[in-house]
């Protein structure tokens, strides 16, 4: 590519970070899209939009399919707002990009019947590399963020390990489950049990939801026994916003016991840490995929030796890496 | 490390391989939990296990939570050893190591109560990371192989991407679905539909079994309508047996098919070659996060600059991958 070319593209990028900060909401989508495309010039979109982030709020919902999650999370959105602060919603959608679309068209109208317009809502699939959902996912709130979204909410059903690494490095982490799913407790005690900050009981209008709350209590009381922050049990009925206003109450109370604690900043250091080795990896096992007349290329010498038992895939993958190692020396990444 | 040290521990595993591969299903167990934890000596026993391997046949089975998968795989197994084959099951649990050993104790106590003791059951938890999950599984499929079973089913929830990737590198791909988990067809629009070579519809006896399966057939006809092989759709009820002998059937049809057609063969190459990079790019990643004045250390400079906006984090990826490059070539791997 001449360097025009990639003068050009890079410009085409980086105006749309200019319009989007401008308060486009136009140009904010189509950013987000280029850049959850890997597109070229995202890098450079990135570098630009972090300069603008002000360490936006980050809030983590997970639950079950079933839960009433997507209703709960725009309750949500409408009563920050009410109070004053602007939000964004990123929708971890757990299955294909196939149903990304559709997902996101609901929702939207969903959004606009309640004529909350300027509550952005994203949807994601989970197309690409694992590593790639969290990173697009961290790019997309450091863009809401530059967009001047005071809080971003963040939904997935949490049951695939990336998405429970999203989750992860939140600010504050809701767990929603309902009465009724039978193993629910079962799933939470494994999984999500101990990322939780505060445990939501939705549906709370159906029977067995003050077992299902007494069942958390006394887990949480077992795994939280001595710690400063005890997660709140908040019982809500999402459809009809019952519990929501006390909801944002305790994750208000759960950031000023994190900034007060000094755990925010902590927290913060480490997941950009994270981030930070997230993207040399990803960026280190592009070049792997991409080089030329390195590991990608596994040969058909080689693989015949390995189906006919002459050689193990191992010792391939050892020689594999020698071959990288020379690559990468030689192109300097 | 003495070299007589490294020597020793090796020598260890390599004993355990022997032992294996003579019969013992202790040394069986122990071998799949030390090379699943990683343990020094593992890649040496690794090689040796290939070279012992005779192609085992690898059918995956997935389907949500509730469509009964264990208790058909149980049954499947069960009626694979009556037709004379040495069979092996690893179920994939899609929730944290927690579980991972109750839930291999409630199926060891289900088989042993069939009295079918040498039918091989492993839980895998998804601990560590996700190439982990899938890298993990490949070793154990080379185990049991190693160990002499003909067919080894792998059984898991699918709902992470690392899961339908460990179950889309089987040789036949079951989705077990049931009437009446509601949005089950939206789920496998998404995700499923495309990796299926057989369906089940499972507890056939509930209302709407015959409309799931007639949903399923159109969905099929839709995207398969002139392929050579249109996956079957099998009844079955688990619990009592019901359909389990023509799902076995249609398991060896599919396979016949696929050694016909050539593309067994061609399916297993593009999985070795999988295997390869996968383990390439955990050996690579590894070296990242081992090397100790490497890529691991992001150090408090960096990070306070980052946390001041005074650096990006995409700029110090970028300056930690040319630490590593460095110490990469020093080290050679």
């Amino acid at each position: 590519m001449h360097l025009t070319e990639k003068n050009q593209r890079d410009s085409f990028v980086l105006e749309l970070v200019d319009k989007m900060l401008k308060g486009s909401v136009r140009a904010l989508g189509k950013l987000i899209t280029l850049i959850e495309d890997e597109c070229p010039g995202s890098l450079e979109a990135l570098k630009k939009v972090y300069y603008h982030t002000k360490d936006a709020y980050v809030v983590g919902l997970t639950g079950a399919p079933g839960t009433g999650k997507s209703t709960l999370v725009d309750r949500m959105a409408v009563e920050i707002k009410r109070q004053g602060f602007k939000v964004g919603i990123i929708a971890i959608d757990p299955s294909s990009p196939f149903t990304g679309g559709a997902f996101l068209g609901d929702r939207v109208r969903m959004m606009s019947s309640s004529n909350e317009n300027d509550i952005y809502i994203r949807s994601m699939g989970t197309r690409g590399s694992l590593g790639g959902l969290s990173e697009a996912t961290a790019s997309t709130v450091k863009i809401l963020d530059a967009f001047g979204k005071d809080f971003v909410l963040i939904e997935t059903a949490g049951t695939g390990q990336a998405e429970v690494d999203v989750i992860k490095e939140t600010d504050t982490t809701v767990v929603v489950c309902v009465p009724g799913l039978g193993d629910e407790i079962q799933t939470m005690k494994a999984g999500v049990m101990e990322i939780g900050d505060i445990f939501v009981v939705n549906k709370a209008d159906l029977q067995d939801a003050d077992r299902l709350a007494g069942d958390i209590e006394t887990m949480l009381h077992m795994a939280y026994g001595s710690k400063e922050w005890i997660p709140p049990i908040i019982k809500t009925i999402a459809t009809e916003g019952t519990g929501v206003v006390t909801l944002i109450e305790e994750i208000l109370n759960h950031r000023e016991y994190l900034i007060k604690s000094g755990l925010l900043k902590s927290k913060r250091i480490r997941r950009i840490k994270q981030e930070i080795m997230e993207i040399a990896k990803n960026k280190i096992i592009d070049k792997i995929n991409n080089s030329a007349n390195g590991a990608n290329q596994v040969s058909d010498e080689l693989l015949n030796e390995i189906m006919l038992r002459e050689k193990d895939p191992y010792t391939a993958a050892e020689e594999i890496i020698g071959n990288f190692t020379e690559v990468f020396q030689k192109s300097h990444l």
